[in-house]
């Protein structure tokens, strides 16, 4: 088998007039071997948002890091956020699994949104329906299993995405773009998260009406030095400033 | 103040043999706004030195997303190492955030090695004596606090970076180079983490003698789209195969 690599783009917006997006996306190293990406979307907007998608993606972060595995993770996180919240906060909740010890990719999907995979055999869309979690007692996610193949192309987003456009009765023919995409030619996945983000942007005259989130794993030939991983993040410096930082001195004790 | 962005670049390398660095690096968003980045480094090699890493970068990332402050989260981390493993495993641990809402940029150390951080008025060493966590009891973090500015640039990293040239006889002279980077021409830190780590290489003639791992934050003027946020992470695919994927089927139920 041909040596292989993961890269994962990811871009996020906030809509229009807030500076932090509602949605969160939390990254970890899986402890049996490769990564897990979590995605929330709380219902709402500005803070209260924020803070329960924190409470979902924090939650699953953690039992993910403990081994849980995936479908057990998006159920205790369901049932965690249903119980405390008394079945009145929703959020959905995609986890994107690179498992090296099982050699799969596992998407795990309580959200009404689709997900998408380009191959060189062609776009596929993954939409049985889905709920998200926190209203009803005993959801289930929908699990998703693909093999780790080279060209292979995942891609995941909150619903935000697919409402760009709206006020001009437009929207992004995302299936159609995404089916154009030449997954054999190997392209940087943040090349096709910059033009769908770019284009969201647009249809949006620059001012979102939700908070957009895209995630893209691209499974392709390795191009880096042996062993070698990498990261890298950007993020605008903001003031949240919403609670006061300790009185207690702490520094250089 | 104009509009700022952070950027942040880390490369991780396993040691030379290993498909997998002992070194594991989490970033989570803080519930109060910002990032962390943990770097854990648990002693020896192999999978006994990753688990070690993980339950050390499990636990910092758990306790970071309930909101709690870095110097509790290094204390507490410590406590449950030297509770559990009974003194007997140690762990460096470093914990860099950059905290939207009290503005600053916090480090909290649990490691010997140094980290550095270059303006335009210089280099400054931050090299206070700083145990590991896990072996004697009551160990403390070196807790060092920055302003959030421009052209402010945080390098911090495991031991092994320090270690590479050791064979023969050489070092990286790692204080010299940081004190010649260019600090005020807001340089992409994805190009100190690729020059710093393709010296390192090079000294260990491409045989890394141990797992090295370098994480540079920089603090630069706004260069993209308003709110617009990024993440890219790239992987080998790796076989860790260690553990049976479990029989029951859970697709699609």
């Amino acid at each position: 088998m041909a040596e292989l690599e993961m890269r994962v783009a990811i871009a996020k917006v906030p809509r229009a007039g807030e500076v932090e997006s509602g949605d969160t996306l939390e990254m970890i190293e899986r402890p049996g071997g490769g990564f897990s990406f979590v995605l929330a979307d709380g219902q709402g907007s500005g803070r209260s948002a924020k803070t329960l998608s924190h409470l979902v993606a924090t939650r699953a972060i953690a039992l993910l890091k403990d081994g849980a595995r995936d479908g057990a993770v998006a159920r205790a996180v369901h049932d965690y956020l249903y119980t405390y919240r008394m079945g009145q906060a929703a959020a959905t909740l995609n986890i994107l699994s690179v498992d090296f010890a099982a050699h799969k990719i596992l998407v795990t999907r309580n959200n009404p949104a689709p997900f998408f995979a380009i191959t060189p055999q062609g776009l596929r869309s993954f939409n049985a329906p889905s709920a998200p979690i926190g209203l009803q007692p005993l959801i289930r996610p929908q699990i998703s299993e693909l093999p780790v193949a080279a060209y292979t192309y995942v891609v995941l987003f909150t619903d935000g995405l697919l409402r760009a456009g709206e006020r001009r009765g437009e929207d992004l023919g995302l299936p159609n773009y995404l089916a154009a995409w030449p997954a054999r030619e190997g392209r940087d996945p943040q090349t096709l998260v910059d033009s769908v983000m770019q284009r969201a942007l647009e249809l949006d005259d620059g001012q979102p009406s939700d908070d957009m989130s895209i995630v893209v794993l691209a499974i392709l030939p390795r191009s880096d030095a042996p062993g070698l991983r990498r990261l890298m993040v950007s993020a605008p410096i903001i003031a949240t400033g919403h609670y006061e930082p300790p009185d207690e001195p702490e520094i250089e004790e």
